[in-house]
């Protein structure tokens, strides 16, 4: 069978779905684009077997054909054509041929029925319920640009390998910790009848992060998986079938300390104290008294040590409290479109709250970080 | 003693320097700039044992010291800064401490006996015949932009693991191959009294790479050393103390086919050839007969295979040629600043000559490349 397709067009639908192809697998066949043509519409799906991309693009042709084709060597081809009309001609021995003004070249392709079974949302067979709600694109990214970097990267506490989405009647709940920090942000604009928590795995947030845009995203979710239906793109993942850590009774109520001031003046003091502080602790000092901060840290191995004044409004007790100084940079990071923002304290022993100073009438944006102890 | 400087002044300085601090060593003290001031000059020093740096910065002080700092920690202090006044101030007991408005830092110096002698040029005190020549920098930077890269990487054949610079009558001549492929290029404005060659290893060509401008550059010449002196950084380096190989011996004089086509026809149809090439050989197909040139790829591992006909002029014997594809592409990412490049050819095995099709009054560039045999 023949079709034809633009390259550029090609190339633009492979740059979506190749980021679901693993680089490295125990199973080869997860390395190829699985292309199924059915009704003038060519469908081209990659799977990792916990994450499933796909999109659709309308050919000619009047026969219908499922096959599975190398996905780096055909991404690669297609992207090095330039802007050029490629005639696919798809033979019965296994050869799929690529023609242009220029070159003819030669890949061998595989039967589909190789290809992991990919599930579909929504499937008209399942009786299973079915939840879905429409999001607008920019929100859902905006929120999980603010949490996920606090997901967890060990495989000993799988449920924080993922960043929790939690439907209630307050709104729509974001929360990701890896146990010495927590972010918690809760969306009040997107209400919805659902009262229910999922946990979505790391490398589909990634994803998500590069292919949302303004549009709205539709979402649907089983018991077991979650799919992003997106404008011109699909995206299916598994659920974290585990329980999400009880993260309210970790956030304290009374840190009754407010010590104010200005994010930037703290992130750059932050990243200068991160090059004196010991390279296994990366602790940093916060010596609080009355409208005055002092950071400061060393690095014994190497004698070196730097402490700064950062300009802040504090009224409570005096306080010496220990942080891990690359914990804080990077609760700052995300923090830096926020002018000015508040950390509440109670003790040196106790977590501590970050929220920024100026209320959001939409948003509650909060974020938490375990102190460490100070050797004195 | 004290002094201060300006934070961007300095950053500056050190990036210039800091190139020529190893990474990775066993000898820890050349992770240090050495500073030295004398008569209210700092010059700040760096070297790997094979390249050294230095530049100066004049500073307002009555003593003279010389002491080693931390090299990449200082760097990265200084950086951090923004644009603010910094107060050095070097004590006694091995603490170097610098203070600014916000913060103050201390690292600890050593002494500076441990840091090993850099040599100068001129050494008024060696009665050693020293050459030397003035050369605008572009001009070296074109010729060691298109040379270094055919440098041999292989350990076993050190006088290839550099660049020759090969003084004569006729003007400076450069030479690169790692004995697959060879570049020739003659620059004939730069002459002068000198006759010799001299093989400046890989590192200082790529540190020079970065560092030359549109400014004259000085070069100094002993037996084992040339310096490398800008405007405002001076770069020394061993020579490679090998016999180059006769690379004369190596070019085909007799090659009577040519092949002329456009520089980008060809290196668009190689970078996808690249793409089909079986990964250990790279082997790509060059088939040539009146007018028409076929190149062509196939990688049995994969069964993918590649064909495309480039436009070309070409009127000699019909002839089957094989080559190294990355090799090829090599050679035409550092000609596409020409339209069009010609091929002299002459059988299967013969070594392939490649020169502009267009000749440039001052410049005389060839290069060469080895074909591999072909299965058939």
């Amino acid at each position: 069978m023949e079709f034809k397709v633009n390259s550029k067009e090609l190339e633009k639908l492979l740059t979506k779905i190749i980021p679901a192809v693993p680089t490295r697998t125990p199973m080869p066949i997860l390395e190829n684009f699985l292309f199924e043509i059915k009704n003038g519409l060519l469908t081209i799906y990659a799977t990792d077997l916990e994450i499933s991309l796909k999109s659709s693009i309308n050919i000619v042709t009047e026969e219908n054909i499922s096959i599975v084709v190398p996905a780096k060597l055909l991404y690669d081809v297609i992207r090095s054509l330039g802007d050029t009309t490629v005639h696919f001609n798809i033979t019965g021995n296994g050869k799929l041929s690529l023609t242009t003004d220029n070159g003819q070249y030669s890949l061998s392709y595989l039967d589909s029925t190789e290809f992991p079974e990919i599930p579909s949302f929504p499937d008209q067979n399942e009786n299973e319920d079915l939840a879905e709600i429409s999001i607008p694109g920019m929100d859902l990214k905006e929120a999980l640009e603010k949490t996920s970097f606090a997901m967890s990267k060990e495989e000993m506490r799988p449920a924080m390998m993922g960043t929790l989405f939690e439907f209630g009647e307050d709104g729509l709940r974001f929360v990701s910790t890896d146990g010495h920090r927590l972010v918690n942000m809760l969306n009040k604009k997107i209400t919805s009848g659902i009262n229910n928590q999922y946990i979505v795995p790391e490398k589909a947030i990634s994803v998500l992060l590069k292919i949302l845009d303004e549009k709205d995203v539709k979402l649907y979710m089983s018991k077991t998986h979650i799919s992003f239906k997106l404008n011109d793109i699909e995206l299916i993942t598994r659920l974290i079938g585990q329980k999400y850590p009880d993260y309210k009774s970790v956030i304290p109520l009374e840190n009754e300390f407010e010590l104010k001031l200005k994010t930037k003046d703290l992130h750059n003091a932050i990243k200068r104290m991160m090059l004196f502080s010991t390279s296994n602790t990366r602790r940093v000092k916060f010596s609080i008294k009355e409208n005055n901060l002092e950071i400061s840290a060393e690095d014994l191995d190497i004698g070196a040590s730097g402490k700064e004044n950062v300009v802040c409004t504090y009224s409570g007790d005096s306080i010496d409290i220990g942080f891990n100084s690359a914990y804080v940079n990077d609760i700052l990071s995300h923090l830096v479109n926020l002018k000015e923002i508040i950390f509440k304290l109670h003790s040196p022993t106790k977590a501590v709250v970050i929220v920024p100073d100026e209320k959001d009438e939409n948003i509650d944006l909060m974020m938490l970080i375990m102190p460490v102890r100070l050797n004195n």
